[in-house]
């Protein structure tokens, strides 16, 4: 029985960060993926739908360019060449993941994984003994059991990315990020979407105002919020609002209302397991010495660069480096267009936590670079959001163009525990839409 | 002779900033300018630019967005489409600055202001007294004496904003950062554009590799280095290199080879000027008692976004509260296709500073999102310089896709002096270009 410092099961960004990370450090360690290099996010998730929401704004300035001096005629889209461009992406990065696994040594099987006991794995009919786990499995998109859910056209975010041609009539059950982003890339494109939210807002992570604002940008999309799908069947969805019962006329449907961990089964060994995923400490231990649990699979932040961070964690603390994971900075993007962002405390969260919450919103229409490259009507905010008492940022939420670029920063501020005076005293770039975090303190 | 706090003169970045933020403290404010708020930033520089560039990178995603899904047939650009939305958010900024100086009860002369006595300003006909005088009088493009340079076909900044049609040949003298802009900008148009430098390198402020790699990315643009401009007629610009002159076609020149700040005779009245501008410490406090110079006029820092902070410090030193410029995390954009930017320092510099040096470099092509949006070939890299011994990051250089908009953080991270480690930490969203600052820290 071959002996591994470290077995990872899942190469998604996780794993395969927290394999290379050990590697790096001179652990002998292996990797097992039952699928491909990348996991959920380089797959069927981050990569693919970034790839075709950034066709989809092409297409849209392509068609929309006039007032800046560009017209083109005939312009068309086709799903087909955008779909290999996105296929060509997830195969060069899934290339690149190779290539890191090989260069810090680490052994990578294709196979299923079972945890045989608290200090074995089996994988392609072989058994390994470890001294640390990491259980990097991920999450899978939940099917809620409503009538015609089984149905071939209801499909999940791993079965839209596969589509061969462009649906008439997209239902979008869901208003989560996932949801939101094919609804935009849809809609762009000419497809008829809805979406069909339980909650009464999209997004539930944004502030209120920018997921409220978002959903009118998203002018093209019919969304029907407080609104539950009761039947799914060959031509319609069904749901129910208000007592009244409405079909939606839907050749394809996305089922998009949330992710459930794949937690292989580990409390037949004894782990922890909770329902939204493995319990762990602020180090990614489970109960189990040895046996970590990163990323999706813990349910604690379901984004690839939660995951990352948290293998990250994982590895310092198997190689002594005193880490800790911190969920107070953690950035999110929404690739919509307009593209969404935030980092931190919404103004609600904040008041919920007891501070003496200052906050300013200011419009992107009045900075110097979104003018000149969206003129003035095209969405866009910035809202800052602060403790009165101390000064300290507690949240950074965007709305517009670049948002995704920018957020990082607010990450930065955010881990640094940066007041406004700080801030204030740091010289942003002019003329850049990431002026607009400053104005937004300055507003205060 | 009324009399005001604070007079300022010249209503760009820097005074307009001043004039808003003394307002706003409850000081009484005049603001003069003889020509249009926003000063040469908004009217004839960093905005105008910025418009036109991304006019022509719409441009050239519409021509070439095929492998992205997105065809479309007769393309075609218009410079009086282009020049006019320029002009639109000129206009729109202008009236913007207007709002901010009326609700900070800024008053507004639109004349030249002539400094009359350390204690007098007069414009308009009228005197005006003052505690406290900005000077924020800006620069002006510098014509060197060449023969031909008077010619009408050689414009300045300026004259090429005004243009109403495209150029066939352009030669640009000067290949800093507003030359090379504007190289990009008619280049990606069809305008066949030369470049004639007399250094060894485009854009002195660059890394070595990035001025290189920037140069090289322009493949449509002819550069000339190390070539000495001897002359200009109707038809031609010639220049020297190696003991050899080459005549150049152009029926358009822009000369770009520098600026000279506009000192407004202040030395009759006994300011301090230098040939490089009028001589300030680092609370922007000249020679004399209450008269303070900012911005260009100044020479220390030619950028829109040091201006402004230079009017923060100015401001808050009248003020009473302490504050100092500090030049040491001044981020720098540069809008060309692509895009260019950095903060900190090179590490030529750091060498020459006496650091023991780390850098690393790494390409954007293995970052997900740019491959997801601009694919294998485009060019992209960052750079990152580091203090080996206290692992203190010193600089960040950039080249590629959002460059403008991810710097900012890195003028953070300077400013706050952070070490590698505490980078490290900060969890950066996925899918962004912005991850490759982490990316090349770990790759240290």
């Amino acid at each position: 029985m071959e002996h591994y410092d470290l077995i990872v099961i899942g190469a998604g960004p996780g794993g395969y960060i927290a394999a290379e990370r050990a590697g790096h450090a001179g652990k002998k360690v292996l990797l097992i993926e039952k699928d491909n290099l990348g996991g959920v996010c380089t797959n069927w998730g981050c990569i693919p739908t970034k790839s075709l929401l950034n066709s989809s704004k092409l297409y849209k300035k392509a068609l929309h360019s006039e007032a800046y001096g560009v017209t083109a005629e005939k312009v068309s889209f086709s799903l087909k060449k955008a779909m290999a461009h996105k296929q060509d992406t997830i195969e060069t990065l899934r290339k690149g993941i190779a290539f890191l696994m090989k260069s810090n040594k680490v052994d990578v099987i294709f196979a299923e994984a079972q945890v045989t006991s608290p200090k074995t794995v089996q994988a392609d009919g072989k058994e390994f003994s470890f001294d640390n786990l990491f259980v990097a499995s991920g999450s899978t998109a939940f099917v809620p059991p409503i009538p015609g859910a089984d149905l071939p056209h209801v499909l999940t975010n791993e079965g839209i990315l596969q589509i061969e041609k462009l649906p008439e009539n997209l239902v979008v059950i869901g208003g989560g990020v996932i949801g939101v982003e094919f609804a935009s890339f849809f809609s762009a494109v000419g497809v008829k979407v809805s979406v069909v939210e339980m909650m009464d807002e999209i997004i539930p992570l944004m502030d209120g105002d920018f997921s409220k604002a978002l959903r009118k940008s998203l002018s093209k999309v019919d969304f029907h919020l407080k609104a539950k799908v009761t039947k799914i069947d060959a031509s319609s969805v069904y749901f129910e609002k208000d007592g009244a019962e409405t079909a939606l006329p839907a050749d394809t449907v996305l089922m998009a209302v949330g992710r459930r961990p794949l937690t292989l089964g580990l409390e037949t060994i004894g782990v922890d397991v909770a329902p939204q995923g493995i319990r762990v400490d602020e180090q990614m231990r489970t109960n189990l010495p040895g046996i970590f649990a990163i990323g999706d699979v813990n349910g604690k932040s379901l984004l690839a660069h939660s995951a990352s961070r948290m293998g990250e964690v994982a590895v310092n603390t198997i190689l002594g480096q005193p880490d800790r994971m911190r969920y107070g900075a953690v950035p999110w993007a929404v690739y919509t267009d307009p593209e969404a962002a935030g980092c931190g405390l919404t103004e609600a969260q904040a008041q919920e936590q007891g501070y003496k919450v200052q906050s300013a919103s200011v419009p992107m229409r009045a900075n110097g670079r979104f003018l000149a490259e969206l003129g003035k009507k095209e969405p866009g905010m910035c809202k800052v959001v602060v403790d009165e008492e101390s000064g300290l940022l507690l949240g950074v939420h965007l709305l517009g163009v670049y948002s995704s670029e920018i957020i990082h920063s607010a990450a930065g501020m955010l881990e640094m525990e940066l007041r406004v005076q700080d801030i204030k005293e740091i010289i942003f770039p002019h003329p850049s839409v990431s002026e607009i975090i400053k104005d937004a303190l300055w507003a205060l």
